[in-house]
């Protein structure tokens, strides 16, 4: 297990107390992509005294169990609980190697790590004093009746819409061009316009005008989640050619006039889709086979779906065209699903599992939680988006997509995040003072 | 996995809300046990509306997940941890299967059963909305800095003296005869002294001594634990000869003279052991091969031990003879418990792990439990003894014996328990009118 740690900040008192462990669970990547983005804590850690501690996820980056390609190998010791058990574990062997048992611990996360954040504090109380959840989708399981699935596209195409500063015909426009494309799936003229509209390098099967179609949804998802407000490579491009500000708006920016025909669609959509699949401009076509198809989800990802139902978008929360502006994805495909767990991994779904071991979004018996969401960030809608408690609090930031507040902070930032940030570090300077050692209360004998 | 089922008391509304779920997390014996003795649960189902559930734990009774035997077939499957998700995906598999989904769930527990509880409320405080934890030592744990292992002796000590209601000399003359014994172990003449006295059918050789001494201890600690206010066989004894009421008071009477001999002292050691061992007085001489030495501790429990470091009295919290009336037993041995746990289970103990995982007493981030008490139980120094907020508070009840308070309502109960019992009513009654659906607190979205 691979962890990153800096101590530059760390503020250690001659009467041996010291300064918070601020720790990021890590989630689904190289665990180097969050020691690099997480502007929160590393912003607050000299102001507060804090160690900062990045720990890698069991079976990314480097921390394979059972060496390189632990997946392959042997899947089954991936899980969250295992993840957990392993933060709770370093946790553990720093406070006692640092002499640091009495420093509170928070817990940092965005996304799935926001979730894994929030369980830290919920399952280990006593290791962790506090969590900052950021668009922590802890609700957006297929099993939740509570979450409807088809919000998540809803907000996406929201974000594509006047309401999410884009332009207003651009909702439309693209759910009009997914129509147009099914309709030409069954044609091979039809499919030769569309092999040539979206630059594909060769012909388009039948069977792959599906995967075209997920494919463009695919950079949407991307825009909408990366949805920030000045250029960033964290959702997609490269460092060199990061997406713009405001990708969606900009991708709207093409689809902007009412009155567009197929061709002029297919245009539009194919240059839209440009800042996420051709960053560089140097690719002078896409290959079919490498359509971003929902079987491109990554094995370790697929497997931590299969297992515990972790929210997966594509395919799992079906669009419906109606209230998005994709196209009617039918109902969640169970059997589909089950074969390809099964098919992969010789695993079936247990849908209710995550309800049973994480409790979804009820946290009323937690404390010392912020779930901050960002409205543009589809995956609010799996959020807890309700003050629970006095210590368990929800922050929905508009103008902000997903997990922005955990970001460096920047000139462009929507003072909504900057709101967001300070409330956070009050809660944090909360958590750290309530963990002052107290002495007992009284004993209570009966009688 | 066997669980009992009774929905005699269970009352169902019109306006289909239902009457709470008791629910008895099973512990290290056949559940039947747990369903037999826990009137606390029965008296109070028909005036709360309950139904109760008792589940049995994995691996114990006929909750054998690989089959009869299944520690000897795979012993890697249990775990408290393990135990705890059962019970949690059995709870929520009745609710759903019942319509019971806005029951609220109390979970009880003596002893193991009480940690179980206190972490089934810990871990899933989303299925689990109080527990009543008895006798629970969370805390006794050989790695919890904390617990002086040596303390738990002191109070097998206290109940066989005045303080205890016992004669004052018993005691001091228990502390005489483990000297006594150990004089002679060296010597053949002295073994055949032992070995008649002590009514053994064959010679005892001179490797069998400590674990004689160990037997003897094994009594009186069971008197201590069973030191219940009428005859009971919960403890030990058999349901037509159970042990007698207030057994330890019992066995120090033949101990209550100043200036007994080192004869006089065995004969009466003898004899105050017999209820333990030799219930209906059957038997007319011990083999020296049954012997309750520490190697008699069910593999299961072992296993428990060697991997969770489930708390366990002897050899793993030894004695010091000057605190307590037995003899020194020398310091924790790691080497001799690492060795026996490889030799069994190829398994290393993993001395942290229950602190990591369970977080020992500090119950300041959980709500909703009840931690009760006897002082007349040794496992209540490893016990949560002090109120940890309104909502986690500590019964310390005088003048009862291990988890007497969860025991069927008896005349000669001692009024503390009857009053701990109320107070545990009391709060069950809170827990369960808090459950009542709640509507959001207003979303507090920033700026």
């Amino acid at each position: 297990m691979r962890y990153f740690f800096c101590d530059q900040y760390w503020k250690i008192s001659k009467d041996g107390s010291a300064g918070p462990i601020f720790f990021y669970a890590g989630n689904e990547s190289d665990v180097e992509v969050y020691v690099n983005a997480t502007g929160l804590m590393w912003e607050n850690a000299a102001a507060l005294g804090a160690l900062l501690i990045f720990a890698e996820h069991r079976y990314y980056g480097k921390s394979q169990p059972l060496g390189p390609g632990s997946i392959d190998t042997e899947p089954g010791y991936l899980s969250a609980e295992q993840a957990l058990a392993d933060y709770a574990q370093l946790i553990h062997y720093l406070r006692g190697s640092l002499g640091a048992q009495r420093c509170p611990v928070i817990a940092f996360g965005g996304s799935y790590g926001g979730m894994l954040a929030a369980w830290l504090r919920r399952k280990y109380p006593a290791l962790v004093q506090g969590a900052i959840a950021a668009s922590a989708p802890v609700g957006a399981f297929v099993s939740n009746p509570k979450f409807d699935t088809s919000t998540y596209w809803k907000v996406v195409t929201d974000d594509a819409s006047a309401a999410g500063g884009a332009s207003e015909p651009c909702a439309p426009n693209v759910r009009r061009t997914f129509a147009a494309i099914f309709e030409r799936r069954a044609s091979l003229q039809g499919r030769q316009q569309l092999s040539e509209a979206f630059h594909l390098c060769e012909p388009l099967a039948e069977s792959d005008v599906e995967a075209l179609a997920f494919w463009l949804q695919g950079a949407f998802d991307a825009y909408a989640m990366g949805n920030y407000p000045y250029p960033s490579s964290y959702m997609g491009g490269t460092a060199d050619h990061p997406l713009p500000a405001w990708p969606m708006r900009v991708a709207c920016q093409h689809l902007s006039q009412a009155d567009m025909q197929d061709d002029g669609l297919f245009e539009a959509i194919q240059k839209a889709v440009a800042p996420m699949y051709n960053a560089s401009g140097s690719k002078e076509c896409y290959k079919v086979s490498e359509l971003a198809g929902p079987a491109a989800t990554p094995k370790t990802w697929l497997y931590l779906w299969c297992t515990e139902q972790m929210p997966q978008e594509m395919p799992y929360f079906p669009a419906n065209g109606r209230n998005d502006m994709f196209w009617d994805q039918g109902p969640f495909n169970k059997s589909r699903i089950e074969a390809e767990c099964l098919d992969t991994f010789g695993v079936a779904p247990r849908y209710s599992w995550a309800e049973i071991e994480f409790g979804l979004t009820d946290y009323s018996a937690s404390s010392n939680i912020v779930f901050s969401n960002g409205e543009l960030d589809p995956w609010h809608t799996g959020g807890v988006l309700h003050d629970v408690s006095e210590t368990v609090v929800a922050l929905v930031i508009p103008d902000a997509a997903h997990h922005l507040d955990l970001m460096f902070s920047h000139p462009d930032d929507p003072p909504a995040v900057v709101e967001a940030r300070k409330t956070e570090v009050q809660h944090i300077e909360r958590w750290v003072k309530e963990h002052a050692p107290k002495t007992h209360a009284a004993a209570v004998p009966v009688m």
